[in-house]
């Protein structure tokens, strides 16, 4: 039987204080896609506000995606989009709360699910002639900056 | 206002086929982690099968985090993680269903979640003297293969 | 691309206060069907007690549900059903909590949930003989009354 | 203790068959608000698209939601919104399947979720001087129809 | 690291049929409990409703709440309660579909939810006045039978 | 019409203290799936570590699994598993948190859950020949003890 326990970290006794955690995504597109976009012509909607809704949704939902979060009271989620380039769009997640532990994973959670997002409403446009996706790739999620501040 | 409508892909007249989608997934983390988890040395708990179920969980979950993804019966999934090197872990999804739609979306949430979960059971031993986070990083999100084959 | 950028209003800074709204919504049945409730006789079961149990979760379900919506610990939901008269029923809903933001979301959709729930455990007294539901109609939602009071 | 007991329909033996169900819905506001949302200035984000996307995940939630509903898998959700005049919102929405039972609860709970997720975006500017929403109502939730046809 | 890794059994290629599953519970409660349940007059609602209705809830909910289990299209859940003596409350369920695998995980979670629900509608009535539970215990929670069927 | 209206506690005036639950659970199986457990051999994957995620996950959502809890922001969850004897396993469960309300509900929900999932993990081992399970019972699950205690 495995020695590791799965086991949830005790933040009983710690105290609430402020807590903001910033994470930046990355995804590869197709060129002509980030055109599609640009231009605003993606026919299963605009991808930018669906995955920033989905985002918020899932950072809100972070403590029943991730087994040993804990539940934590959001008090902001703003996500960013931008096309970096001919090929890249760039997901940037900011989290905020006043709360006992850190709100990272809230903020990856809401980045990752705001590029799996995007891929969806674009995926159409992604697939080669054998329906496969050579091209689209989520390439980077990263914790920018974690902040604590004790609210006095 | 926008041009773009938010529209779900209408799939009714499509016939149930067999499909499969297969998903690999990258996470980079520090070499002493690598080792902490490959001695069974993660005090949270066995990050691998923890991230297995999580990735699991959220395969069937997902047309509740990707907002126009239809509800499909999933009839397998599975997730394989691996040590790659001495900073970088991967994780294998493949899920399966008889339905009117592919699976690509369910294989990438289920190992984005997986790969998050990873995250959260090692942040602690990620983490620099002043609370960051910078090595770790979710290096590469992409689907491997897309199957779709009539069941006659 | 879209001028408006879907944001949740940060409420980081706002100290928690109690917190109280109301919220009446009124639902048109058939005469026939009103009856049969008075009388305790609709075969799925009591759409009054089922209606409020659905209330009360989708209550606590609010962030989930309404995609800006924070996550509020409530302290109490209450729903009242009344038969108002031959042919109409009406739900009122107080909901209470001590938090950062006003419950009218909440209270809003308990009602919108509960009145649904009434529906669908009566609908099939409401169907004409083609199957539609030319009496059945969800008549007003509305917010009755908020309050904020600092706890001091 | 009651006499009537709480029970789910059983559908096991019904055929699944092609199935469709239109609800619309309408919501009064504030003339002012309607222009703001007609000029794109809602603060909160665009109101319909955010709409739509709750509306479409609160579809595919019915059966978590309205206690007796069945689990059934959505084929599609279409969701259009419109301004009627200078004070009213339509909500218009087409659920379809092939399935054992209706779609007309899921085509309600989109509905009503969609016209919730609009007051939730515009409420800042729905607010009277104490907080108050006296103009602010849903008006009406109707099934305006229901279709099934048999496959072959 | 562990030998046994986490896996969903794969049915792909199993036939749909049909299936039931019956599992029967048990619930030990105080006799003053028992008979404030037979007089109506529990104060936080109708132990038995309530059971039923979180019961139903939780059987089409039990592929997010049991890791490896299949989503199922559940057509019929039926939850039976009953006082069996001064100090005994049963419940009883019954679950059929038309699936590729079995449902008494959806039959036990049903049935354990319908329990504790109870248990928690009358549980001011249980404490003793140091505020423990010594009377009340889940005595037993067991599938009855199980059944397959091909549909031809 | 019922006299026992559904009713959620107003626990809106309690102050927030520290409170703990912890609650025993019960599982009978057949003495050959015990040593298949010791012996690390259960094709599904680890039981204990899978019941205790899914426990924890459960925990988490008791808010929404029985209708009338509270919302309650845990922070501990701690799952114990362990053989008693040559057919009986124990699973012990301890949920703390600072809150206006006790969480023995949430620590039973975990427990139930874990039973249940161990079940599930196992079931194939616990079968007859005709696919009926006459040794598998879940035994008991009781609060061992519930603790209140002012943070001052």
């Amino acid at each position: 039987m495995v020695e590791e326990e799965v086991s949830m970290v005790d933040i009983t006794s710690k105290p609430p204080v402020y807590r903001e955690a910033s994470v930046r995504g990355l995804i590869k597109l197709k060129p002509q896609t980030i055109n599609l976009i640009r231009e605003g012509k993606i026919k299963k909607g605009n991808p930018f506000e669906t995955a920033k809704i989905a985002g918020i949704l899932a950072a809100k939902n972070t403590s029943q995606i991730i087994p040993l979060c804990h539940p934590i009271p959001l008090t902001h989620v703003d996500i960013q989009t931008r096309i970096v380039d001919t090929e890249k769009i760039e997901v940037f997640t900011t989290v905020k709360t006043e709360a006992k532990t850190g709100v990272e994973m809230e903020a990856l959670t809401a980045t990752a699910t705001a590029l799996l997002t995007i891929f969806d409403m674009v995926k159409q446009y992604e697939k080669d002639e054998e329906g496969q996706y050579p091209a689209t790739e989520i390439l980077s999620l990263k914790v920018e900056s974690k902040t604590k501040k004790s609210s006095s």
